[in-house]
């Protein structure tokens, strides 16, 4: 997994004991769930804004609060980039050939 | 940058060249934009909703969908995913402290 | 009510007794609650896109298809576009001031 | 239409005149399309939640609030809430047969 990633999980994990007063990510698991995941409907249609802007410097923004609020979604369940980051390469790994054959949508 | 991150970028370039009805990615840039914009608001809302339903398994899976239509969405913008790591590593780099204080919103 | 809501009401309701391989509608209801939010979510984001593209035609179409489902969704739970409406007029209704005093957000 | 989308759209045209300061709605306008676009994102999440949770109050608050703001864009757009009543009027008015054969997805 890459570094950044690594090292914002154990950052993320480390903000499960932080007072929600002092920190952001502390704020949104005292808040739960339903805070996160409307967090990550938010950040996608920024993006879509972004990206019909044509604004890169934006796209890039809000591509890692997507990611960003995904990795506290993921850190919240107890589940990890990695899996994440195993599922992608399980989807284009299996063959090399394109990946569209273990698509089922 | 991690291995599948890299391994997926340089597919998802290869794409570019590749015939729109042999290839998924490659009938995404053929379809254009709004069409990889939808794809990354509907898998944010199969995130939510699979995330609602409590199901981990299918969490892994939808998120792998949304980061890998935000991939394509950055390879059809000439962006790429070390673009996005990098935003996260300013904004959790800059001084070790919580990145509450970097944050505008 | 609108002749337009309520008639759609009336159809939505009938649906339910329809066989899904006949009918739209039906199908939505037989795939069941996850298929109805899915299509909540797909139509927001084209209403979005949609917007941003500055096409109004597909404006009026893209807010008929989320309106559309809403009420499907309302449907399938056994609720009525009344109900939002009334909620609405609630909003609107109790001052005739501003209705910015009634909201918390 | 309905006397409460009547009303209502009155009241959002109204508002095109009004103190930003003094009206969540003007403040909408004042911060122009994207803003009105991020609530609309915003809502249909908050409305997928509310019916994940099964909790069918939060179900008619947030389709009211979806509804809301989807008439906001409208307004903001010079377009009429009657424009999308005509659409879905066109749709199941035409045949009075099943509106599956009127649509291409």
């Amino acid at each position: 997994m890459s570094n950044i990633l690594k090292r914002l999980e154990t950052i993320l994990q480390q903000r499960k004991q932080d007072d929600p007063t002092a920190s952001y990510v502390a704020s949104l698991y005292d808040k739960g769930l339903d805070t996160i995941l409307k967090k990550i409907g938010e950040e996608a249609t920024e993006t879509v804004i972004a990206a019909k802007s044509g604004d890169k410097t934006q796209i890039i923004y809000e591509t890692a609060d997507l990611w960003f609020h995904s990795l506290v979604l993921l850190a919240q369940q107890d589940l990890s980039a990695d899996d994440v980051l195993k599922e992608l390469e399980r989807r284009f790994g299996l063959s090399g050939l394109d990946e569209k054959a273990n698509r089922t949508k």
